[in-house]
C-alpha cells in the first residue's frame, strides 16, 4: 500500500461550465440517446401552496413553531459551511440558476396534477442550447514513487487507516459536479427543528443525540436541496431522512435490528405510510399501533407533513419508493443470513432498491413544482431517475468502505463483491466500483439532457436531481463523522 | 360439531337489483361519507389502442398467435360455466351495463392519461340515482337439530371435512354479490393461450400441468373481468395471474419455497418488472439473469405484454402493487420463522400488503379505459381501492381456511388469528371473520357509491372493482379442486 499525494483538497472534479449555464450538458450532436417524445411545457410546473399552519400542529406533541426563515434565493457565493478538516468548496462553483418563479397554484386538487394541454411536439418551446461543456474526469494522481511503509500493528491488513491518518475529501477520479455551498445559518435552523421534532416525539433515547448530530441532518438535505421552495419544505426532507435512518438502524442495522423478523417490522413501517383500511375499531388499533415506537411515529408525522404540501401523485411515488428501499433492506438481510455471495449485477439489482431514490423521489415538491405523474412514469423519465438514483447511491458504498469493512469484514459493498466475483484485491475492485459510478453518473448526465432538451419541465426535474447527486457527494465527502477514503492512492 | 341443511346452492346472499341500475348503492341519503370533491366528468375515459401484434411477439418462443375470439358485449343471459359440483349460478344475476363504446384512443402518450381539462365541479353530470336497492344479507341458517355423528377416525377433530362430504358453494351468510356468469367458450380460449403461453416459456416442469389447470385461470378472470375490451386483455390478466401464483408457490410456498433467503429471490423478482438501469454491460446481465426460471420469465413477459395495452402510469401502478405484495409474503414468512403470532390488527395490516391488490389494479386497463393516476392518487380513491381489496383478500382466507388448516394447523389466517387472540374456538372465530370481511364489504359499497355518485368516471372504476370482487367470491365458492367449507352450519 503506497500513499500519493492527495489532489488539492476541494477541488471539483468536473470543471464547472460557464456561468448561467444549465448543469446538465447537452446531448451529443445529433446522437440523442431516446427517440424524441412529446414532452409538456413548462407551464405546467407551478409551485404548490405554502403549506399551511396544519403542516406544524398536525403530529401530536409537536415543537412549538419555530419563526420561519425568510425564503431568499441562495446566493451562488453563499460563503461555505465549515466542513471539518476540510476546506471550504472552491468559490468557482457553478451557480444553480434561480428557480424560475411561478403563479401561486391553488390547493392540491385533480387540476394542479394535470400536465396543461399537449402542444403539437414540435411547438414546445426548447431550451436554447448551451455552448457544449468540458466534461474531463480528470485521471487520478499519478501513482508517486512508494513511500516508505508506515509501521503496522500485527495482524490482517486493512484498507481504513488509523484515526490520525484519515484520510478525508473526494474520491480521486470519481465523477461528480460541485454542489451548492450550504448557508451555515440554514443549517443550524433546520437542525434545531429536527432537534425539537425529535425530542416531541421522542424518537430515540437521550444517548443517540451524539451520533444523529453527527449524521448532520441539517447539512444534508441544505446542501441536496439547494433549490428548496422554502424553508418548511427543508425541515420535511430532513424529517423524511431522518425518520429513513431511524428505520434502517432501529430495524435493520445495529441499533436492535437484526435480519431476523426483518419482514414483520418493515411491514409495520410501510404501513406507517400506506394507510390500513378496514372497520373503524380495526383502524383505530392501527392508528395507536403506528404511535409504539420512535420508527414507526418519525415515518407517520413525517409523511403527514409531507402530504402538507406534495400532491397525492407525489406522496403515492414516495410510499412506492419506500416500498423500494424495504424491499432492498430485506433483500440485503436475506444474503447476510444465507451468507449469499452476489454477482455483481445482483448486487447492483438490490442496490437499485436499497438506495436514496425515497431522497430523489421528493425533489420537485421540495423545489415548489411536480413534475405530473403522467410524465414522471414514462420509461424514459423512470430511467435517468433511477440513473441518477443508481450513482448517488454508489457514492455511499465508496465513501462508506473503509466505515463498513471496520464493522464487519463481511458487510456487502461493491467493492467488495467486485472483489469477490472477479479474485481481486480491493484496491483493483474500488477503482473498478469507481468506474462502475462514473458510467453511470455519464449515462445520467447525457440522458438527462437529450431529455432535457426537449421539455423545460423535464430539464427542470433533471436538475433537481442533479443538485441532490451533487449534494449528496458533497456531505459524503465532508462528513469526516462517518466517513474516511481509503488508502488507495 | 353439528351439520345443519346448507342453503340452496348458488343463491346470491344479496338479491339483484332491478335490471339496469349500477351495481353499486347509492350512499345513504343525505349522508356521504366523504366531503364531495371535484372529480372528472367521464369525458376522460376512452379505451386504449387495441393491442398490436408486437405483444405476441415480444416474448421469446411465444405460441403462434391465437386467432381473436370475436369481441361482443357479454349476455346478461349468458349459459353459466360448468361449475363442479355446483348449479349454475342463478340466472337472475344481475346484467352489467354494457362498457360504453368510445372513440379509439392514440397510442399511449401524455395527453392519452391526462384528466379531461377540469370542469367546475358541480357541472359534473350525475348518474341519475338509482332507486333504493335492498340490502339484505340473509341470515345464516338456523341451526339444525344436531345429526347423528360421523364415524371419525382417531385424532384431534378437523374441521376439514373428509373429500366424500366435503361442502361447497358460498359461505352462509357472508355478504357479496352475484357474478356475471362465465361463458365457457371464452374460458376454454383463454386456458388454451395460457397453457401456450406457459408451454413456450417452460415456465413450470410437466407434473404440474393438473394442479394448474385445476386452478381455472381462465374462469378466474373471465368471472373477475365481466367488463374486459377485449380477449386479448383478459389473456393478459390471466398471464399475470399466473405469474403471481407462479412465484408465490415456487419462492414463497410448497414448490420449492421457504421463508428463508425470501428476500432475495424476491428483489428479482420485483426488478423482472421493474428494470435495472446501470452500464450497458450490466444490464445485459440483469436481462440474462432474468430469464434464469419460470417465475421470473413469467413476470418479465406479462409485464411486457401488459405494457403494451397500459399506459405507463397503470403499469407503474401495477409494479408499485406487486412490491407491496412481496412485503406481505415477507411478513408473513417473517412470522412463520419466528412463530409470532400476531394481533388482529396486525395481521389485517399484512394482508392489506399480502392481498388480491395487484389483480385489481388492472381493471381499468382490461376494461379499456384508465382511471387517470391523478384520480386515483386521491385518498379517497385509494380508500375505497383498499377496502373493495381487503373484503376479496378475506374471502381467500375464508375459502381457504380447511385447505390452509390441513396443510399446516398453525398456518396463519383471520379465523385462526381470531381464535389466538380472543382464546375462542375456531367456529365462532370464523363466524367473527365473515363479519368483519361483511363490515369490509360495506364500506367498499357504501364509499365507493358516494364517490360515484359525483363522477362518472369513479363510477365506473368502481364498478370494474365491483365485478372484479364478485368474480372472485364466485370462483372461489366454485373451485371444487381447491376450497371446502369447515364444518360449522
Amino acid at each position: 500500500m503506497t500513499a500519493s499525494p492527495p489532489p488539492p483538497a476541494g477541488t471539483p472534479s468536473l470543471p464547472p461550465p460557464p456561468a448561467g449555464t444549465p448543469s446538465i450538458p447537452p446531448p451529443p450532436a445529433g446522437a440523442p440517446s431516446l427517440p424524441p417524445a412529446p414532452l409538456p411545457p413548462t407551464t405546467a410546473a407551478t409551485p404548490p401552496p405554502a403549506p399551511s399552519a396544519t403542516a406544524a400542529t398536525a403530529a401530536p406533541a409537536a415543537a412549538p413553531a419555530v419563526p420561519r426563515i425568510p425564503v431568499a434565493p441562495f446566493p451562488a457565493t453563499t460563503p461555505a459551511a465549515p466542513a471539518p478538516r476540510t476546506p471550504p468548496p472552491s468559490p468557482a462553483a457553478i451557480p444553480v440558476p434561480p428557480v424560475p418563479t411561478a403563479p401561486s397554484l391553488p390547493a392540491p386538487s385533480l387540476t394542479s396534477a394535470a400536465p396543461a394541454p399537449a402542444a403539437s411536439p414540435r411547438a414546445v418551446p426548447r431550451v436554447p442550447a448551451p455552448p457544449p461543456p468540458v466534461i474531463a474526469v480528470p485521471p487520478p494522481p499519478a501513482a508517486a514513487a512508494p513511500s516508505p511503509p508506515a509501521p503496522r500493528l500485527p495482524g490482517p491488513p486493512s484498507p481504513a487507516r488509523t484515526a490520525r491518518a484519515r484520510r478525508t475529501g473526494a474520491v480521486p477520479g470519481l465523477r461528480h459536479r460541485p454542489a451548492v455551498p450550504a448557508d451555515p445559518a440554514k443549517v443550524a435552523a433546520v437542525d434545531h427543528r429536527l432537534e425539537e421534532w425529535a425530542r416531541g416525539l421522542d424518537l430515540f433515547p437521550e444517548e443517540w443525540t451524539g451520533d444523529f448530530a453527527g449524521f448532520q441532518f441539517g447539512r444534508a438535505v441544505v446542501l441536496q436541496h439547494p433549490g428548496a421552495a422554502d424553508f418548511e419544505r427543508l425541515v420535511v426532507a430532513g424529517k423524511l431522512l431522518l425518520a429513513e435512518n431511524l428505520v434502517d438502524d432501529c430495524y435493520c442495522e445495529d441499533r436492535g435490528g437484526s435480519p431476523r423478523g426483518l419482514g414483520g417490522r418493515l411491514i409495520m413501517a410501510q404501513s406507517a405510510i400506506d394507510p390500513y383500511h378496514g372497520t373503524p375499531e380495526l383502524e383505530e388499533r392501527w392508528r395507536c399501533g403506528m404511535q409504539a415506537d420512535g420508527p414507526l411515529r418519525s415515518y407517520h408525522w413525517a409523511m403527514k407533513d409531507y402530504a402538507v404540501f406534495a400532491t397525492p401523485s407525489q406522496s403515492d411515488r414516495f410510499v412506492h419508493d419506500i416500498a423500494r428501499l424495504h424491499l432492498g433492506y430485506l433483500a440485503e438481510a436475506a444474503w447476510t443470513e444465507t451468507r449469499h455471495v452476489p454477482r455483481v449485477w445482483e448486487y447492483l439489482v438490490m442496490r437499485q432498491f436499497n438506495n436514496f431514490r425515497p431522497c430523489l423521489s421528493i425533489v420537485d415538491a421540495v423545489d415548489g413544482y411536480e413534475l405530473p405523474e403522467p410524465v414522471y412514469a414514462r420509461p424514459e423519465i423512470q430511467r435517468v431517475t433511477a440513473l441518477a438514483c443508481n450513482a448517488t447511491t454508489i457514492v455511499n458504498d465508496l465513501y462508506s468502505f473503509t466505515k463498513e469493512l471496520a464493522n464487519d469484514p463481511t458487510h456487502l459493498n461493491l467493492p467488495q463483491v467486485i472483489a469477490a466475483n472477479e479474485q481481486c484485491g480491493l484496491k483493483a475492485a474500488y477503482l473498478k466500483a469507481v468506474e462502475i459510478h462514473n458510467q453511470i453518473m455519464e449515462a445520467f448526465e447525457n440522458e438527462a439532457a437529450a431529455l432535457s432538451a426537449a421539455s423545460p419541465l423535464v430539464e427542470r426535474y433533471a436538475r433537481s436531481l442533479a443538485a441532490w447527486v451533487s449534494g449528496n457527494h458533497e456531505w459524503h465527502a465532508t462528513n469526516t463523522h462517518r466517513y474516511h477514503l481509503p488508502d488507495y492512492w
